[in-house]
């Protein structure tokens, strides 16, 4: 039986992967909807649980992108136990969730992503998850707008969420080999509810939901500013090459990426984050004073989006 | 002072980038090359060496490749040492190498990867490497050919070396959340010559010359006989989705890559390997009885290429 947290969690990210569906559809009623239903096998061959994902492909707006809900069980690998718990033994494990990458096509719309998930494992329990934005031409304004909603979603429950999970997403989402961050960054946090029950427990419920819903008043508007605007060349051609990065960084170090494999998740929905189209180019640099120069400035020192007006 | 083997692999691996350089130059003289002499700051800001990348490029054969000679040194960091050695602590090591990645514009001319090296680390030193292809459009002709070559490199030195370096390369070179292996092989080889010394160290330095010099007749001739094959925009389009499962190998599970990403080697030159242009799209599934199902079959089981007549 799940618990009561466990299925009010579960409600949330169906919830979310409903309405996010539908904001898509609205700003960009081309695109192409494939929706999944899958089964995940445990370990064992045993019913693990499963997912509904929903890959958005070919519209005029959004090229590529993935509303993934899932709620699976089983037994956790023992290798993964150990890195997550410290446990060398396999550990039976609930997981739900719901993960969004979306890549526009137009150079002046971010990509984006977010992901909201609950964890039950061994007794323990935790949420994780956050929604950080990924520029390729920076809008300054944008950029404030983004941290500016989710500083508010933070702020209705804890004073102390943004600046803290703030950090923590530009520390998550950053690739040592290039010395650079994935994008302007949002919010982030991971294993929070540890060892907790009760009102505390009810707190970070209340805080995820808002935050698992109200991703679309973060990200949506920013669409419908950016959508017409007019691009160069150049600036899909430094798109291409930026969604590069945001291969190194998921293949080589995302958490979620990683642990969804190695516990036999369902590849195509998990890699449903890697962009439709991608370049590699070697030594790619920028010229100075250049829009590729800004967003590099902005990718390689994070700033407090908050601290000034919005340009 | 480098050691004798030391200094005898370095010579192998600048006399195989520069032949491999002339090879390339002599089938596609419109190529692009670009040369970077390049040094490597050690952990301490020491110096560690360094290397020469050659990278191609825009060439009417070759739409990017690498052919890179590296001979680096300096303290092992501890978590790698812990993962190479069972150490826990920072460890002085020499490392020398070529390493070649080439990705044609062709679908009919097949990728390939090759990689010889040789690390001296805390008194013990060993041999690591091999070839191995990577085709979009199978030809078994070609298949055989390419491994038909390398068993008799192989067996000029060694009966027992090419059936475990064939078997070696199908087992390193496979991608678990796919249930695939990346190509059609070749051979692979790691940690050869540990505790060894005179005569037996002799013997691995005298193959891994063979095997490095001996790679441009192995790919040369593959490449002169498909590449003024026609194809299709079928072809060229699985050639782009198939690369991106080069990508997944390379940044999820290649050692080699992690090494050089972990032991602060040259970014660009370690990620040379990853492909001009790629394309991922969702669930992507051959129709039955196709080339593209065809290849997927000989991945999915990986053959003895020598067992019957070529095609």
């Amino acid at each position: 039986m799940p618990s009561p947290t466990f299925s009010a969690a579960t409600a949330i990210f169906e919830q979310m992967q409903t309405e996010v569906t539908h904001a898509l559809q609205a700003i960009d009623p081309t695109v192409q909807l494939t929706e999944d239903r899958w089964d995940r096998p445990d370990l064992s061959g045993t019913p693990g649980g499963g997912g509904r994902t929903r890959v958005f492909s070919a519209g005029s707006v959004f090229e590529k992108g993935g509303v993934n809900f899932s709620n699976v069980h089983g037994l956790l690998p023992a290798a993964l136990a150990q890195q997550m718990l410290g446990r060398a033994e396999d550990v039976p494990f609930s997981a739900t969730g719901t993960s969004i990458v979306i890549h526009p096509y137009s150079p002046m719309v971010p990509t984006v992503h977010a992901n909201f998930r609950y964890f039950e494992i061994a007794g323990d329990q935790w949420f994780g998850g956050g929604a950080d934005l990924t520029p390729y031409v920076l809008n300054t304004g944008d950029a404030h707008a983004f941290h500016a909603t989710w500083r508010g979603i933070c702020a209705a429950h804890d004073e102390s969420y943004y600046p803290r999970f703030k950090t923590w997403c530009d520390e998550y989402f950053y690739l040592p080999h290039r010395g650079e961050h994935r994008g302007i960054g949002g919010i982030f946090f991971d294993y929070i509810g540890r060892g907790e029950s009760g009102a505390a427990l009810e707190k970070l419920l209340a805080f995820v939901r808002d935050a698992a819903l109200g991703f679309k008043e973060a990200y949506i508007p920013i669409v419908e500013r950016r959508r017409h605007d007019p691009w160069t060349a150049d600036m899909k051609r430094f798109q291409l090459i930026r969604r590069g990065r945001y291969v190194e960084f998921n293949l080589l170090y995302d958490r979620g990426t990683h642990f969804g494999l190695k516990s036999h998740g369902r590849t195509e929905s998990i890699l449903m984050s890697l962009p439709p189209e991608v370049h590699w180019v070697y030594d790619y640099r920028p010229r100075p004073n250049t829009f590729e120069s800004t967003l590099i400035e902005a990718l390689t020192h994070p700033r407090d989006w908050l601290v000034s007006s919005p340009a």
